[in-house]
């Protein structure tokens, strides 16, 4: 556009401007399609299961329609089928856990309310055909207002929400009709049986294709927030200690990948919500104890914002003198890198559900790296320093030692998961049981071995 | 459960258990209503629209319902007259940019794929009764799976993805049913009728008895949640600075209000999308510009976060001894009381639409107070103190800084959010156009009006 209304061509008749418009109208077409063109490949390349669970859609529904396409399948339920293939489109979901979730909320709903509503025909028309269509029009009124109501409970919403809303559908749909067709019964078992086969062929083609299991989906997202806050600290003691200028234009997105932490509350929450109607799957089992990740991720979150604290320090303006930050340089970066190695070992435990204690041994050390900055605080190194200089550098200081804290937390609550989880215990604390005072030894011995340890292999050529 | 398995009945044989578990039943089972109405009551206390929103459900199934109980209703339609119920379940939803939302979809969706499924119908009885379910059924696959994909794109999923599932769900109805009843055309125009009836009776119901607009109740969060820090900012002071510990026990619930800023994004992103299907309403025209509260919201997030950093030195272990927090509590409680008063200003002239720059007089006060902070900082009053024990003190006063600046962003952000929904301009600030030298003065001047300042009036008895 910006080329039409240029100085240049301001002086030619609408005419040209409407050619020239034209002229470009191709070339502007085909940069849009390159774009579209370019973000589809993206999003199949960023989860290629999005183009399987599409395949799968599509299998889905073609099979499901070939009920229609049949005499001896179609003769059973007449148009009732095109149920099936409705069911079909709006149960299979991405995931295992909410498709399950779908259709057992509509497979019960329309189950509870098809009988409620028979009844409630029933009883209508025993009231005679005069006083029917009131009888019917208040039951739906006080179903539909009760249920609408029931929706708005938290507990309900997270798990029953789409069956509330199948069951106002059906008892509805089942009761209303009754007024004209008399074949109530029929029409409620056509309906279920259909609803019964759309969502059976939903449920088996999720979870024999490819499935995607949303909870081992929540299970990588907690560990990777884990590590996405390792990233951060492991780079943070080289970023903020560095004396010279020279990287700031460089790319530092590996210092922003924290931020999606900052945020995570919903998705994990509504992950969780489905995780709960998976099945038992590879490692998970069936009562799995998915609320715990909540609070796992909850503490994470809580150390994500420590870490969205120490990073505005690197982009302050008022800035600690790089000589003065250099003398708590080696204790805060230990502490940073310790803190980052913890959650590492962590994040890397955790995702191949291991149960070990091998990030106490981190932790520990970055609390002796803690008490050596202290120490160091405590002297009187500072005293010609200017106090206004010193804050930000304290400040780093004092963030990091919460940080150690926010770190302990977590691992506590992984601990608790682990326990609760069973997640297997780890080759390396397979050791007969110690007593308590020299378990500290052990663990630190242990996770040693767990740790993986860079290889140095030195070949001394002759 | 806990009495009967107490040591006391231990011995008691099964029988004599099972009747208290029986006679316990009553009760527990009392306990249990009493709860759930409990909940109850106080789910239609906290927003009362909730139950007015359920009656409004009951009325328009109802209402919508009566086509099947006329005669003359239902002969135009027949049993198609019961997607209109369907429809109204479906689509009548809390806020009006929810229903419009879904209602739109809903019947554009239903209006094209049913026009497509025609044509596909058409298509593939052309090529012979023996090639027509292949040929419909690949229609159908190819359908299903490129809208399935669609529907990942980011922005197709916030605004259009309901629509996506009516579009494969109408052209699999309309395409496949045409295989077993050649009156394709009458089906997807009495499909398309109905929902249309029932759409605009949601829609007419949602918005005439009690309209619910979820942009206004974006705009009074974004507002809330200015309100919610400026709060812990006001206790913050006195908080922090109190010498004994004789509060400690009491009800702190104030302080904790912000937290659910923390974790507002997902929600503030779920209402502005709602919010930009709703037609103009109130002072809110239909092209308001929703997307820029986001930008707000983000940027009181932002500040949200500084505030949870802050938080954490209230219950911190570590701690400046009282005396020497006592040295800055002056400058410091005055930062935080101008930033307290700053966000108050905005979040009200915000919340009444206006656009006054009150505010900025509240963040210049607190700058100045920013400044005796940084010179009382820099004076010898610290040479005797430990390094270790001001960190703290030292973190506080840094952060207060950094809140400043959170704050002018915000403000700034309101002020271009003003401007684009245009706001209307407080009486104060309507005074005659002034060179920009003299605007700062100005600026000051207006707010001091614009400021709600407590009246002191001294009666003098004789």
């Amino acid at each position: 556009m910006e080329a039409v209304t240029s100085p240049q061509q301001e002086s030619s008749g609408p005419i040209t401007r409407g050619c020239q418009w034209l002229k470009s109208l191709p070339n502007k077409f085909c940069d849009k399609t390159m774009e579209i063109a370019r973000k589809t490949k993206k999003l199949g390349q960023d989860d290629p299961r999005r183009i399987v669970h599409a395949l799968k859609v599509g299998l889905a529904i073609t099979l499901v329609s070939l009920f229609y396409y049949f005499e001896p399948l179609y003769d059973g339920f007449g148009d009732s089928a095109m149920w099936a293939v409705l069911t079909v489109v709006i149960v299979l979901e991405f995931s295992v856990g909410a498709t399950l979730g779908k259709g057992l909320n509509r497979m019960l709903a329309t189950l509870v309310a098809g009988a409620l509503g028979v009844g409630a025909h029933r009883l209508a028309t025993l009231s005679g055909r005069q006083r029917e269509p009131i009888l019917l029009a208040t039951f739906v009124f006080i179903i539909a207002v009760v249920t609408t109501f029931i929706r708005f409970f938290p507990k309900v919403k997270a798990r029953y929400d789409y069956g509330m809303m199948i069951f106002i559908l059906t008892f509805c749909l089942v009761s209303v009709s009754g007024y004209r067709d008399d074949q109530v019964l029929e029409m409620a078992r056509d309906r279920f049986s259909t609803i019964l086969i759309g969502s059976c062929a939903s449920l088996i083609v999720c979870i024999c294709i490819f499935p995607v299991w949303i909870g081992e989906d929540l299970h990588k997202s907690v560990a990777a927030n884990m590590g996405k806050l390792a990233n951060f600290l492991e780079a943070f003691g080289d970023e903020y200690f560095k004396v010279s200028e020279e990287s700031n234009e460089n790319n530092k997105s590996y210092l922003q990948g924290y931020r999606s932490v900052l945020t995570s509350k919903s998705s994990e929450e509504t992950m969780a919500n489905f995780a709960r109607w998976e099945l038992g799957h590879g490692p998970f089992g069936y009562r799995h104890p998915w609320k715990m990740y909540l609070k796992v991720g909850n503490l994470t979150r809580d150390c994500a914002y420590k870490v969205e604290a120490l990073n505005s320090y690197l982009n302050s303006k008022i800035q600690t003198p790089a000589e003065i930050r250099g003398k708590i340089q080696v204790p805060c970066k230990r502490v940073s890198l310790e803190c980052s190695r913890a959650l590492k070992e962590m994040a890397s435990t955790f995702r191949k559900m291991l149960r070990t204690r091998s990030a106490v041994m981190h932790i520990e050390n970055s609390k002796k790296a803690a008490e050596e900055l202290k120490n160091l605080l405590k002297t009187s190194l500072w005293e010609e320093s200017d106090l206004v200089e010193m804050i930000p550098a304290a400040s780093v200081a004092s963030l990091l030692l919460e940080i150690i804290g926010c770190i302990e937390k977590i691992s506590e609550a992984v601990n608790e998961l682990g326990e609760a989880a069973s997640f297997r215990k780890s080759n390396a604390t397979v050791l007969p049981e110690q007593p308590d005072s020299i378990q500290q030894e052990t663990i630190q011995h242990d996770s040693n071995t767990a740790m993986p340890v860079p290889h140095c292999v030195i070949v001394v050529s002759e």
